[in-house]
């Protein structure tokens, strides 16, 4: 048989860290890899009451086909949500999304033609690099520091591609690097837009587990033109499984993204759509995200503290106020996916920053994830980690 | 702001059908347009034990991300139905999908290249034609009979379409028409396949809701080259709101399925993967869909009398032996958009036959949808529809 696979098919490879979870679910295995919520936290007997509510109340109709848009009183609940944060949005201007993956592969969709441009932050989401790399598209890296996206470097790079279709960003305890864009370059960013006639992508799906600090208002609270294009999700503060998010933007792109998810799935779960809202009708949301937001803030102090103690001291790493991870750049020198093996023979996970960078440069740098692994398992994993970093760096000074 | 949508927003709209079914939400009104199936027939019950012992065994992982691939056990289940029609399938050929129009549009990402070619049915599905729109496909259609797609027609289009992608083709019971491709008709399309070296997609979502005649194999039982892709549903034999589809092909073509599935959404809902699969544990699936059987067979049996009764004599329609859909064809200088119209006046609903054509061409088609009204609702849009049609027929005789 001749070879039938588009030209894109070569593009796009199975997610590198997909890939790693499948090894990290060795039950002896310390995984500071994925990206996974607590599972321990999921509030399983709530959901129970709701599926049942649902199934009792509106069966027939919670099992059906609904319409691509989403289930009103869902959509409902996202602008009172929204709407705390400050963006005020209305009915026609949200799109409920099987997670928000669909969201970014929509936007893809809609947006890119062959050759397009996105500039982003260095490193960035990979799951959005694969994404948009479907509709073959070209990324321009912008370089960050601990406030994240550095607005003087994406001046220059609007300038030097003024046909770029969007910023691709994520403002609140990025993935991977945990960082958080400051206030003033919020506003800054939303200027450059609009003098260079770009869109902005908001991607947030973390900004409502922030632990520590003041929260900030996201970039589409500054959107006077209808030029950000706000994604979300219930992933990180309700359930992934049940894959629900959400597309927050004006009239006229949300109009078309229907169209397009029509293509893509027809609508997301009914039954998941109806059981989350319920949810949220019977219970209190928000308190249970505060205890997610408890959990989290333990967590990473314990990461960040046994970094702290066992770790060689010329490695650098963020210190999240929110969010799911760590980021850590070793000696310039060093190659992360070496750090990988060395771990992994010492049954601790992690994921070599390599993938996260769209064009492939930086190889010094890793992702750690806090949220899925008790205190006990921080300390271990970290101290046996501290362990191969020393016996490596030691090479590595030693070698060159 | 310039236009940023990428060249593809103008091929896709809104498909038609889903619009008019928000029309056709008013509850005056008798609906013969959408494909839903009824929903007084949705298990309930039995998905709310399901609930509840997933939720009390496997809480936390039924809530949590999940793999690309799919519930190993609900795969399982899908492997033993799929034995049972003549499809000898092991796991890593089984790829769980958001309902199949996720796994058209995955096909699409999979295979087409802009400008691609596509065998099709005349008239074909249209969420697939939509569907690969997006890939800036184009489509060949290849002319039906009473017994599905003509294989003398097929063979000429190959010919002529030496790059042809795939054929697609949705052998049984048929969306619009409701034809079932005859027996001797799926060997030959095999060997043309082979023959002109191009893949089928065989899209069978109505298969299993049989309700007179004898079952056929699918066209993927005849397959010995790995060359036929095949996307089902538990749309139409358990509920279509869970959105669970699935697409069974050599591995070869699953793993790049995969990765691609991955840039989509990741994975299909985990709790409506685990509570389906839970139900095909505790309850008997097939019991299940006899019953739909039943029922559909009297609601199809009611409008073919009812057609029989009060349509024109000057109008064919097809029989079908399953599935959802009758498919009528009016004198040819008839436009069964003004009939649509009529139609809507005296609260029926039908959807005209044009959009089901890729290329645009025969007006005077119409299908109908019996599964989701009652026998009362059938008799009394039929005779109000007969009404509109002995109308509008006898204009245009008078006027032409």
């Amino acid at each position: 048989m001749r070879n039938k696979f588009a030209k894109r098919a070569s593009l796009v490879k199975s997610s590198e860290t997909r890939e790693i979870l499948k090894v990290t679910e060795r039950p002896e295995m310390i995984s500071f890899a994925g990206g996974l919520p607590a599972p321990e936290l999921f509030p399983v007997e709530e959901l129970n009451v709701a599926c049942e509510a649902v199934l009792k109340v509106d069966g027939p109709a919670s099992l059906q086909y609904s319409t691509t848009e989403g289930y009103i009183p869902l959509r409902n609940a996202i602008i009172k949500r929204m709407d705390a944060i400050g963006i005020q949005a209305h009915l026609q201007q949200i799109l409920i999304t099987s997670g928000s993956q669909q969201a970014i592969d929509l936007t893809g969709r809609l947006f890119l033609d062959e050759g397009d441009t996105i500039i982003c932050e260095s490193p960035t989401y990979l799951a959005a690099v694969n994404a948009f790399k479907v509709y073959n598209a070209n990324f321009v890296e912008v370089e960050m520091d601990e406030d994240g996206m550095m607005m003087e470097a994406l001046e220059k790079q609007l300038q030097e591609n003024p046909q770029a279709k969007f910023i691709y960003t994520i403002p609140d305890f990025h993935n991977p690097t945990g960082r958080t864009l400051k206030l003033e370059r919020r506003k800054r960013m939303i200027e450059l837009a609009s003098q260079y006639d770009v869109l902005i992508v908001e991607d947030n799906p973390y900004g409502a587990v922030r632990f520590s600090g003041t929260a900030l208002p996201p970039i589409k609270h500054f959107d006077t033109e209808g030029r950000v294009i706000y994604l979300s999700t219930f992933s990180k503060i309700f359930t992934p499984g049940l894959r629900l998010g959400w597309i927050c933007a004006d009239e006229v792109f949300i109009e078309k993204y229907v169209a397009f998810k029509q293509t893509a799935d027809l609508h997301s779960d009914s039954f998941a759509q109806r059981i989350t809202a319920k949810y949220m009708e019977l219970y209190d949301i928000e308190a249970h995200i505060e205890k997610i937001k408890a959990v989290y803030k333990e967590r990473c102090t314990t990461m960040l503290t046994c970094i702290d103690q066992f770790f060689p001291k010329n490695i650098s790493y963020s210190k999240p106020d929110g969010g799911l991870f760590i980021w850590v750049e070793l000696p310039a020198s060093v190659d992360s996916s070496k750090i990988f093996v060395e771990c992994l023979k010492n049954n601790v996970a992690i994921v070599p920053g390599i993938p996260f960078f769209p064009n492939g440069t930086q190889k010094n740098t890793l992702r750690l994830n806090y949220s899925n692994t008790t205190k006990e398992q921080i300390r271990e994993g970290i101290k046996r980690m501290g362990e191969v970093l020393h016996h490596e760096l030691k090479k590595e000074t030693t070698t060159s």
